[in-house]
């Protein structure tokens, strides 16, 4: 079984990598969790659910106190309703502080059921079963969160998990538009921090259909690894983690002003990624080899360029509500070379006019 | 000028206090604040921005950005509409992660603020200007929180201030209840911890009349300094703080049962303190003189009876709901004697009785 340690300041825990965890998942809680369980809240949405659900809670039949919620899929849920909705669930089951919130499915409901587990009773813990490659992303780092109308993910908290129990079997049920949309953080992490993870992917990564599980176990790691590390360097986004933002400036605007889900995070994410490549061509002395970048990633189906339909106007707009601009000023993730990158504020007026030109 | 230091694992701050320092609010800020601040977004309610409003932000003239916004005042405003209207006020003032929010007011406007700041972009600073007594007790400790139907602060966070500015001069403004409402606190403090101090206070604190400003200062920082003791020792409630909770499991029962807003939080938890006091009498082999402590609460105007019109059903649900509850069973703050508290787990029955029984 692979594992990778992840330690932040106040809590060490680890992301376990196996064939078949889900059905194991009590077994995992007693040997993880150091406190005594009273009673566990399984949130999944109604994706996920119906695929996994019952396993999961075959695998928890040792505790008494079991319930269940299921959220819509898709990232409209991760709004103010549906964390009132899902903190009411959560009193009207009598959740106590040493109860434990089991998150099952992707990013979003890793992220709002985080959020709840973070400010319920003012935290209790958490424990993550990430359904889609995406989730490998949120589920290192503890950042939980529910998105505004004026902006992803503005209120949230850091909340680590007790333990990440991944099933790397439950990937196999993923959509291309999925794989699509965790395979972007999957490459981000080798073009800001590691140049040969970002070349064995591109060596060994020709199409989605030909990730077995071996070779599905050994990309997820390696990018974990790489998200272990920043996070541990800088829990609370000080300094270094703000790389990871690579191609999300850009991309959560293109989500927000496209209306959140019309889009997946992950296609968003590598236009923005395309875009700060260019920037940064613009800005420094460099040569990023744009254009294999795009053909190698639209092999994959993924779009390049900003849809033509969305406003560069509303796009600016988006991008400077973004959680790094300072006093106005918009901050941006780019790339000094492969597997270097840096943060640099940059004029509005230069970002508009590469925003007109795109 | 008294203040007293605060330290928390990851943070210590401080509480000043004294007489007019809400006109020099942006002189203390660029004193004890060590990041330069982007804005700033000043909290406050109907009752207390009419009076302090206009003395704080004219303190605040070196600053650019300065925005301000109004919550109704009262109890019934720590609710998810306020908290959500809060943050999308915030995103349109543009407030980044440099911002500093300032809480302007009592207890009310302390725990949503604080909350606001805990979770806007997973946490920005803030400042707290408390203008109760009560807020003397939640301006120490950093948790933080908003209300639900079900029960009293069950969304929150800890999160630390800054500091803590308190106008003495603020505190002329408070009606009598407002007086009771917080004084339980202070008494609290001294009854769970201190018998020197609540010995002190019974000769001292005859009418809340009779409090001038030298006698306001020394209770308040005396106060203070208890809870942050506790506080230093135990930020997240694991242990010692608890005891800090006598009076509110009851407290917390009737304000919720009798609906928001109607009987002060102090009030109720002055409720709480002489059950808790009876029920330690019957559980332990311990004379606490409780007629001598009903007359002196009396003096002061306060009830000591659960109110009759009370569903004793409802409380006892209601107590079930408390954070401390473990798997069901209630767990009180008790008195082994005056300045001796303890954490007791108390059968569902015992408590239904004595609660039927007044």
């Amino acid at each position: 079984m692979k594992q990778v340690h992840v330690n932040t300041n106040d809590h060490s825990y680890t992301v376990y990598l196996d064939n078949g965890l889900r059905f194991e998942t009590g077994k995992w809680l007693q040997k993880c969790l150091e406190q005594p369980v009273s009673s566990i809240l399984v949130i999944t949405d109604s994706t996920v659910g119906p695929l996994y659900l019952k396993d999961v809670l075959s695998g928890l039949s040792g505790f008494e106190q079991v319930h269940t919620v299921t959220i819509p899929s898709g990232e409209q849920s991760k709004s103010f309703a549906e964390y009132e909705r899902l903190i009411t669930e959560a009193l009207t089951c009598g959740l106590d502080r040493k109860s434990v919130i089991i998150a099952l499915g992707g990013g979003v409901v890793g992220d709002i059921a985080g959020f709840v587990a973070a400010s319920y009773m003012r935290g209790i813990r958490f424990v993550q079963m990430p359904t889609t490659l995406l989730a490998h992303d949120s589920s290192v780092g503890g950042k939980v969160a529910i998105n505004h109308a004026l902006g992803k993910n503005m209120v949230g908290a850091f909340h680590q998990p007790e333990v990440v129990l991944y099933d790397t079997a439950m990937l196999g049920s993923l959509s291309t538009q999925e794989w699509r949309s965790g395979f972007a953080e999957v490459l981000k992490h080798g073009l800001i921090l590691n140049r040969p993870f970002y070349e064995w992917l591109q060596t060994s990564i020709k199409s989605f259909d030909s990730i077995d599980n071996d070779l599905m176990a050994e990309l997820l790691s390696q990018s974990i690894a790489i998200k272990a590390k920043v996070v541990s360097e800088d829990e609370q986004e000080h300094g270094v983690r703000a790389l990871l933002n690579l191609g999300h400036t850009l991309g959560h605007a293109i989500e927000s002003v496209s209306g959140y889900g019309r889009i997946t995070h992950g296609e968003a994410v590598v236009i923005g990624i395309v875009f700060a490549m260019r920037l940064s061509e613009q800005l420094y002395d460099t040569h990023l080899d744009i254009p294999s970048f795009i053909a190698w990633v639209k092999s994959f189906g993924y779009e390049t360029e900003i849809p033509n339909e969305l406003s560069r106007q509303e796009l600016l707009l988006a991008m400077k509500k973004d959680k790094k601009t300072e006093a106005g000023m918009i901050r941006m993730i780019l790339l000094k070379e492969i597997g270097v990158a840096c943060v640099e504020k940059v004029e509005t007026d230069i970002i508009f006019s590469l925003l007109k030109e795109n």
